[in-house]
């Protein structure tokens, strides 16, 4: 749906600001609960919590992350996981989102309507409310940007960091990649929560992160100092009709990479995985090196790029 | 300074987003702690507290909330202190930050700097760290949202929410109202956190909000069910060169406006607040009164309109 019309009876502009907050209470539902836990006071009132804190924003941007061929319930989807995948990947719970709408006054109401069900709709899913949020104007274009609080190592689990593998280590990564775009997957994927909040409880998990921009973008921070990975292609995961190159360059996996104790059998961890997620796919794609031992078949992961923002 | 150039060498896209962020890190300096406690992992790690968690979101976007007139240090500490203003309103003290960015790749690399020197400055004033964010492109725009996490009610002291107040309540606001726009106040107030947390504390304090569309417009949300507010015209406080309608109207005040028991006198309190905040002005604007009986001197709110979004 194009997001936009010329029609202002149609356009956020014929409620304004007072009316359109309305309608967002409205669209989003039980999603959201009433002030102070939700959206009308100056800020939401959450309760307190045992663990660490998380904080991870995201945005969606019309003309970036989404066009006028993503259906606006997938947009709101779409924005609402991408955040959640940055819980999952520090083995975290979210708890509370807030939304800051930047909109043109020319924006359909139909359009900021389904964009709410999607919304919603996950907000079910994983029962994380929208408890506040923002409306501002916004010529030209649509910002929306989604912050998520989230809680991480109650009861004694670790926090979950890039940091802390070690050459010899395993290096892991779940699903498949590549091809995230033409396929859809950018805004139909699951969240890993669940097998983050596992990976955080298994000690031979040393380092954790979501694949967003490319595994060849993202693989440089799980790599630890005076190391180098050394990937197998043949290991790697693809999604049908992906070639290498898209595997490691295309981005939006939203698949959580890690590194397991060079000490763990592989085939051991991997089947107290699949005791677990039986659906979920994981793979073992290679390992950590001292630097400078690579051996020649692995991937020569320097000759590839990931999404780079902003170029 | 107006935030664009069409020199590449001059722009964010001369560094990318990898270099961008180390840029990003190094203008905020000590305002951003070190992974996983500040930027560079999924998500931000803050410690537990004991309190219960607030959490604010409110962007700045060029064209709505600044333009080239303003300098970029000052946009950086507007969109700051307007979070911190919500903080303030809930009585609450602020703890970390993040910031998305969503920027033009044609953005001057020197405006974003100041920009962020701008966060710094009031980061180290209110000791509030940066701790991540995201920095995406957006053909046409800058829309940098800042979301503030914040605690409230630690040791007893009750969360001041917009609810709360009842007919015979007197009406109070901080500082003086109007022209924050023309004054540069927009850009330059202290948010009243330490205020706000007094407030908190004062049992005969009954309900709380941060004035920033115009008092016509935030009052009524003040306002409990049944009665009305009746404000004199002669109590308002008003910044040198401002009318009543635009102390009533203008927006962008973020002073605190909250509604004390009716049974409390005005002078005694009046006395504690001047030993506390010798500096802060205060004034007892007038009291809600049962609907239907605002005396015919008091001015009729209906007719002011305040700062209404997206119309």
């Amino acid at each position: 749906m194009h997001p936009f019309t010329q029609r202002r009876s149609a356009s956020v502009a014929a409620l304004g600001e007072t009316g359109l907050i309305a309608s967002i209470r409205r669209w989003l539902g039980p999603a959201c609960p009433p002030a102070p836990a939700g959206i009308g006071d100056d800020c939401a009132v959450l309760p307190a919590v045992r663990g660490r804190q998380l904080l991870t924003v995201d945005p969606v941007i019309y003309g970036e992350h989404f066009d006028d061929t993503v259906p606006p319930r997938a947009v709101g989807g779409k924005l609402f996981r991408r955040n959640l995948s940055d819980i999952a990947a520090m083995g975290g719970r979210p708890r509370a989102a807030v939304v800051a709408l930047a909109l043109d006054p020319c924006v359909k109401l139909a359009w900021l309507e389904e964009f709410h069900r999607g919304l919603a709709a996950v907000s079910r899913r994983y029962d994380v409310p929208v408890v506040g949020g923002d409306v501002a104007r916004h010529d030209g274009g649509i910002v929306a940007t989604l912050t998520l609080l989230g809680e991480a190592g109650a009861g004694g689990v670790r926090v979950l960091t890039r940091t802390g593998a070690r050459a010899g280590d395993r290096i892991f990564v779940t699903g498949v990649l590549g091809g995230s775009l033409a396929s859809g997957h950018h805004c139909r994927f699951a969240p890993r929560l669940a097998e983050g909040a596992w990976l955080a409880r298994r000690p031979e998990v040393r380092a954790l992160l979501d694949v967003s921009d490319g595994l060849a973008k993202d693989l440089p921070a799980l790599t630890p100092p005076g190391a180098e990975p050394a990937v197998e292609a043949a290991a790697l995961p693809r999604r049908t009709g992906c070639d290498v190159h898209a595997a490691l360059c295309d981005g939006e996996d939203y698949e959580l990479l890690f590194a397991v104790t060079g000490g763990t059998e592989p085939e051991k961890f991997i089947r107290a995985w699949r005791r677990a997620f039986p659906r979920t796919r994981i793979s073992c794609i290679g390992r950590f090196v001292p630097r400078g031992t690579r051996p020649p078949e692995a991937l020569k992961m320097e000759d590839y790029r990931g999404y780079e923002h902003l170029r």
